[in-house]
């Protein structure tokens, strides 16, 4: 048996175990777990300095750096997270559906965990008890495999979970954590199909594409987010300048930020040249040839950019003739996430959010709203941004299924 | 281009204009299809004549043969089916969530459809009809990708349910056949991720291990029914014959059907051979090593026939000390279909539908009872038996998908 085989297996194994733990001691374990990385900030500190030089010496930094990076603050409010995740209304168990059957027996729906959760991501050890943390709530036993790069925090912090979890008498296997960070491991986790019930894959374009191409195992695919603004013909100019600016600038590094600006022919003279003027040095600007007849661009924009998560202070800028050419754009370029309209015409606000396919579309409120708890679901362990399961951010919800108990008394079926 | 491309291509273009039909013509499309079909009898018999005389001549027949088989009195009831779907209420629409946010906008989770729906399955031409009538009215696209044997019926269905919904008015594109039906085609329709939403495979394990094995399209699972039935110590043992032999005999060929009977040792010697009484001369029974000491087995049941969907009458019987030992052999050989415990023992029915890991879980009434009437779905597409998205019977709403739509007024993020 593989090493990989091996984590699968017991992780099926735990499964029965965590499925029916009372919320009390789920909460319990999620306290303990925070309280455990507050007290042992030192040691953590200590095992992501070696992360720190390590991706130093191979020559990683920036931003890269920036995301590995663990601070005590950053201690602190992975620790907060945890505590927010055990005050958050536990899904397992909830009935949502059944009723007496003409048959005579009863039908109860009922939400029940997923199993075992698979989480494939990148170098932000935060993911690490995030991911832990909500997976226990929602009942379900997590392996976790993080980037290489982290794996010392991994380790570290994983281990003190565990621990937390061993002194309120849960199994620690509740939370595993592969520690082989190779290629062959990770693609054998895809292929896990009798030991792990869905993967998530947590990151950039490249993993994720990666996850949905080898993996046998169900996927809930997060992340990607090329978001549109469209400013319409209609808008308040004010109203969408603000709402504009702020989804690109306002943290141009998450999904939920804008890549693409679309303007209707209309307004474009004079919103365009406003935006320009608040991003000038700030935002850099790949234009169409109309834009760039409006306003100056650093270069034309291609079909590439339209394509493209910049994920920084970029933006592409088109100039379009209608509500219906913006919606066409956006269905061909972008990728389902969240997309917004700025306008004060009720038809084509009407329009925008009926036609555009993606998880959240906005009318007059900036894109950098869609995340968990902006939408009530209390923390998330991402964004989906495909239609199977969940769309949009996912909570404890997302993270469970649910079963069908009967009960007769003798029936059968003629 | 390639020909799926193409199919592809045309489906994603259709699919704006069927999200929004309302559901009035959409169920005056539906009931135009009913029509067409039995105005058209003849046509459809003679095309399904030529499939069975194409099937007779490689030597299938048998049971196949009678899958593949159109008769008036079939064409009618496939009608009858499409007429039920016009009168289930639509999913599309409906209000699921949201509300009123703390930053001052509104935020409504509304149900849409999944977008383009691929459906491959084998030689039943009726699943032609159903599928197509079950997304139209999900406001979907379908691809539908029946088997080579069926491809007479399957062309000339399709195209009188394309010609009804021409008649209507709404783009035939709705309802689309892959006429080619080589492997190659299915392949490439399981990777064609860019115009395909999700995938329901129809069939048997090997259609759709294939399907999981090769689709990086998000796949619904369906189908594989290896189910069980528990008769335990405290059992009322006449109750247990009845619904027991119902569950193995009524319909064997159909997936909620069960395959494996356990028997706890308490309650054999009576059970068991009341049973063997009964099904002596129709049902072939492989019995473990205890439980030929007490009833005539044709052979020792091997590890093989545990893992195996007989969907015929053929049994595997063992005998087990324990519902714990029953659970256990249930999540390790089961496929999660449905799963039936009968008992008079409060403690042993709450732990098995706790702990049994499976979309449907009976105390004391016939498996057979899966399906979507029973469950309140009103028709279905199949059964699921994967964790993701939809579990059990997949109806209207297992064929939707949801989004958050956001009213705001100049919301921005600080």
């Amino acid at each position: 048996m593989s090493y990989i085989e091996d984590l699968g297996k017991r992780a099926k194994i735990t499964e029965s175990a965590i499925r029916s733990l009372s919320t009390e001691r789920k909460n319990a374990a999620l306290n303990a777990m925070a309280k455990s990385l507050k007290a042992n900030k030192e040691l953590i500190l200590a095992e992501n300095k070696k992360d720190l030089e390590n991706a130093e010496k191979i020559g990683l930094s920036g931003a890269f750096a920036e995301r590995l990076t663990l601070t005590s603050e950053r201690i602190d409010s992975i620790a907060a997270s945890i505590t927010e995740v055990a005050g958050l209304a536990d899904p397992v168990g909830e009935i949502i559906g059944g009723g007496e059957s003409s048959y005579g027996f009863n039908i109860v729906k009922r939400r029940v965990p997923l199993g075992v959760v698979g989480v494939i991501y990148e170098s932000r050890p935060n993911v690490t008890a995030d991911a832990a943390a909500l997976c226990l709530k929602s009942g379900n036993v997590c392996i976790l495999r993080g980037g290489t790069d982290a794996i010392n925090s991994n380790k570290c912090i994983t281990g003190l979970l565990r621990g937390a979890l061993m002194e309120i008498g849960i199994s620690p296997d509740c939370i595993m954590l592969v520690e082989d960070t190779s290629r062959a491991a990770a693609t054998e986790m895809m292929k896990l199909n009798e030991y792990i019930d869905v993967l998530i894959p947590r990151g950039g374009a490249g993993l994720i594409d990666s996850v949905i191409k080898n993996s046998t195992v169900p996927v809930i695919q997060t992340g990607a987010g090329n978001c549109h603004l469209f400013i319409d013909e209609c808008a308040d100019v004010q109203m969408a300048i603000k709402v504009a600016d702020n989804s690109k600038t306002q943290r141009p590094s998450v999904c939920n930020s804008i890549e693409t600006l679309l303007v209707h022919k209309n307004t474009a003279e004079i919103s365009l040249k406003k935006l320009a003027e608040i991003w000038e040095g700030k935002v850099r600007i790949f234009g169409d040839k109309e834009t760039a007849k409006i306003i100056p661009v650093e270069r034309e924009a291609t079909e590439e950019d339209f394509y493209k998560e910049y994920n920084d202070l970029c933006v592409a800028v088109k100039i379009v003739g209608s509500v219906e050419e913006a919606i066409e754009h956006i269905n061909k370029y972008g990728t389902r996430h969240s997309e917004c309209i700025l306008t004060q015409n009720y038809e084509n606000a009407r329009k925008f959010q009926q036609e555009v396919d993606a998880a959240a579309v906005y009318v007059n409120a900036s894109t950098r709203f869609s995340d968990g708890n902006v939408f009530g679901l209390g923390a998330e362990i991402g964004i989906s941004n495909q239609k199977l399961h969940a769309r949009g951010p996912l909570g404890l919800r997302e993270l469970t299924s649910y079963k069908y108990l009967i009960y007769g008394n003798g029936q059968i079926r003629t």
